[in-house]
């Protein structure tokens, strides 16, 4: 299937994608990226959601009200393990600066652990990291590698972070535009496979100086698809391939998450009639499984151009990251292809 | 909230009920009772559908792919604990025969245990008592009490059975209507309540010949309120109340499982279009909270309905289960009443 | 059955309860509430635990890796609906500070909404509330009513707040300890009962000044019983009758979630064997039965123990919550439980 | 990870596998397969078991109950997609049997559907041969390919059927065995992976006569480690990524279930104390992380089993489905790795 225009979830509507890269000193390599599912005011317009738990050694907040109600009501922010409640409160200062009467917001938060390269436990991400994040959200081409949520994060052994793609579906399977956006942060070396090769078992990165505490992986999806919250569930469930296509088999300690959204209509805060006249995408047509194959498809390809685009960072403690070697990969990649 | 023109389930829609009771010799006290959403072919036009389990300690089959897809494309069948496998023959008998291409299909059946009653080792329902039962459902005013799947079922001690009960929402909120039939098979005889009243305080059954085999609780509810699958699932979920306000405190034993669908619109079975439109229940309005209302009221009201119906049987190795004193007990109503 | 000792969570092991108030001005009518499964390091030593969500129109941070691990590594901290980041924040500080080599932990938060009586757009919770709330925890008698995080809360449209109860199962079924404590906000006046009588047909609250904003219950449940995480989970799911009990069919806006934990043993943070070995709570026989039904009576009991204990609360824009007339209750109470 | 010393599901434990072929005429071709956790009364002798759903796009009866109470009472079977009340039926009578007291039960079922070769409108999965695959269950080599319940499947478009394979952990992370069995009937022809390599991208198999329906892929699991019902749900998650492996995205039509079971300690059936001694499987030791791994693996081998095993079948209405061109397929791979 073929990417929209940026190849990036900013295909899919209106979408946005904030990052703030905090990237300082020796020890400070974290950060907060945000994405919007529309510019408007969420609360008032929330959109339909659907969250899925792959292995929930993870921390996240505001899944559960977005299982019950299926919708989305802020941004969703990603961040830092240890700055979960940092990040919620940016979502909150922001709702309540947008919404002048709002008492009660449901803010989405995703994590993935970047102790390896930050000093987590100093807990640099503040609210207002957040509340600039969703400022510079744009929507275009989007920043990816070291940047953001994503500055330091690690994958597959080598450098990870920011990973986004998207697909279309054939226009008459509905001409559906898919996103993916992937924090990535996860896989053990010698199990990453790019375009099903055996990458890890050729390359591998130098040895860490110690053992890093877990993995994770966040993705974010968006389609312009009308699916409903249960048909958004299902989408969000092929992720899961996606991420396996990379290699990774799902580590214990790796928390992998997804969050998913259609921007295809909004659903207003309060509803005067008892019902109302949506569209819905249908179930037992392709039209359905064509997205399924795109998630597949925009998540694997999300987690590889993080590791494409991530570049070598050296964090605290000494402690270095490496990029990925690309071109080694890519001849790799050649010859393998070449021979088939 | 007032009832509709027969406070039943069959007040939604045009959905019917249809019972098979198999009573005869001194071991036979069971049967087959049988929910049709619609008089059509469910499998070409589906009915959006949920399944809320309160306590899986209790069979069933076809839940999963009804939480998947969010429809159900056969009647709903209950019938004893060690019937269900031929109860799901009897659907898929049915579906083949009005579906002539079909080679896959979902049934979904329910079951409590009547072995008190019932010499359900025996296994005395046959596919053939589904046919029949989906043969003879009605419309209007349905039989309750011992009957159908109730014909051996034993509630809070004294005989239970089939019962059920209706609510309509305000005009303002929709309009809509709720029904709820319950299989009652549930509860210990100390717990009754009745509108409150600790019944079970001052009047208990004779005690039983020997400890029964647990006990359950399914309840399958029906609405013309255009919810979707998920929000049937939050009206499915306000049934625990309804059978708490009964007076359970849900034993470990009593699977208790809620099916619940809508009358509002078919789901075709093959979709041509990516997308359609539907109407769907607003959320945050007052019109979904008329609705979990109406499931709790409903549900309580339907298993005491069942209790007030069921007359006293005598069943295998000489087992009685005696009716509920409705005299006594509604003396017992009427001088709490007065003096509160 | 019987309470404990305190008739309180606190008669668990060696649980312990922390309140701050924050009570000051006319529009300050907040607090946190902290319970912890035992006085040692939690990360280190975490406790059996699961989570139920009954409605999931709430804020809630951690259920998720609760539920993937099966256990609780920080206190449970309660607040109101626009603090929960900032209670999170507070026991990550915590768990900072007491294990030095952290970088990961999961905080388990819930709340409920404050908003008639509290100005809680201006956050008057800090991290520092949860930090003290942990300090001054204390086993023994927990104070009830117009507390930490009870502080604000409305409960059938009478001034609501922090509930506790506890109940013994029988020596032959373990002689285990339950213990429930509910922070209460929640139900439709008109809908109280207490004890089985209607409360609220006869004795209604004078209507609020303005439509308050949803309304909500957590309750955390602890147990000395070595029940397994799934069990905790089906245990967890009796609260609902509980609930029913009061009266409550389930509001659409009333998040209901419960936390439960046991204390029969600890789970040490890292495991140098393959397997250990560990007392489960039997599946079959009547102990679990007996914790199901303790776990309802004690969720019952604990929200009734709110309303009694609670005092009239003027708050923000002059709003008053009053306190139930016991006197009243008690009387009408008495006067239906004599024609009995 | 290295094989047990079978391959197969039958490496671990006392498990045993009997299959029923059912290959007549021109049009049946389908079958039984079962999987007993031991040799002795399942009833009596409980297992350890967990569910876990992929993709619920198909009918499966028991499910419920061994996620509410951990434990499997039945043998596993496995059949045709309308043949499912049938097994159960069949296991159902073996119960009564083994068990003369008994009067409910929990048999687990599940299906994919073979019906481009196998006329599965005319059910001739009976009772019996349930009973017959019980009778002939044995531990040892497993037979593979067209036999037992995959005697009609598809898989990527050849031949499909049943297919096995083990695992063993590292003594020093408890020298456990984790065996997979498939019924692998699913997948796009042009998605087939093999090792990673793009079979389906070289190699199609004949285009069918007409679109078959669906797909679908159930997936046993046995472990000797002494996992909770919790545990081997994480465990079965990652069969998921297994499939992936092996190149699919999830298709909409593919059921795909995972039944687990534990051999290390059966669960009696009445249990007369209030706790009992179990040892459990630690979970924060690298141990758990072995079995996820060896699932993942375990699962694309057992599928690829199927196709290397599968031989060409002609079935109904002069339906062909082709085996896997074995020779050509190690060729391609051979020729990939030796450039890798």
């Amino acid at each position: 299937m073929s990417p929209g225009p940026n190849n990036a979830i900013t295909d899919v509507g209106e979408v946005r994608v904030g990052h703030v890269t905090l990237c300082s000193g020796r020890e400070i390599r974290t950060g907060v990226t945000v994405i919007l599912p529309h510019p408007g005011n969420l609360f008032r317009e929330k959109v339909v959601a659907a969250v899925h738990v792959i292995n929930a050694f993870g921390k996240v907040a505001g899944t559960t009200q977005v299982e019950e109600l299926g919708v989305l009501e802020t941004p969703i922010a990603l961040t830092n393990t240890l700055s979960v409640g940092v990040a919620w409160n940016g979502l909150v200062e922001h709702a309540l600066r947008v919404t002048p009467s709002l008492t009660s917001v449901n803010p989405l938060v995703g994590e993935c652990n970047d102790s390896y390269l930050n000093d987590i436990r100093s807990r640099h991400v503040k609210p207002e990291h957040v509340l600039e994040a969703i400022d510079v959200a744009a929507s275009g081409p989007v920043p990816e590698g070291v940047v953001g949520a994503g500055t330091g994060m690690t994958c597959y052994g080598w450098k990870g972070g920011i990973g986004t793609a998207s697909r279309r579906t054939p226009a008459a399977l509905g001409g559906y535009t898919l996103g993916a956006l992937a924090l990535a942060n996860f896989g053990d070396p010698a199990d990453l496979r790019i375009g099903g090769v055996s990458v890890g078992a050729s390359l591998l990165p130098p040895p860490p100086a110690e053992a890093a505490s877990g993995g994770s992986c966040v993705v974010v999806l968006a389609t312009d698809a009308p699916a409903s919250s249960r048909q958004l569930g299902r989408i969000a469930r092929r992720v899961q391939n996606g991420l396996a296509w990379t290699g990774t088999f799902g580590g214990h300690r790796s928390g992998e998450y997804v969050f998913a959204f259609s921007t295809a209509r909004t659903v207003p805060d309060r509803q005067a009639q008892p019902s109302l006249p949506v569209r819905e995408l249908a179930e037992d047509g392709p039209a359905i499984e064509a997205l399924f194959r795109a998630t597949a498809e925009a998540t694997e390809e999300a987690v590889i151009n993080a590791l494409f685009t991530a570049r070598t960072v050296e964090g605290v403690d000494g402690h270095i990251q490496y990029e990925l070697p690309v071109d080694e990969v890519l001849s790799l990649l050649q010859r393998t292809q070449e021979r088939q």
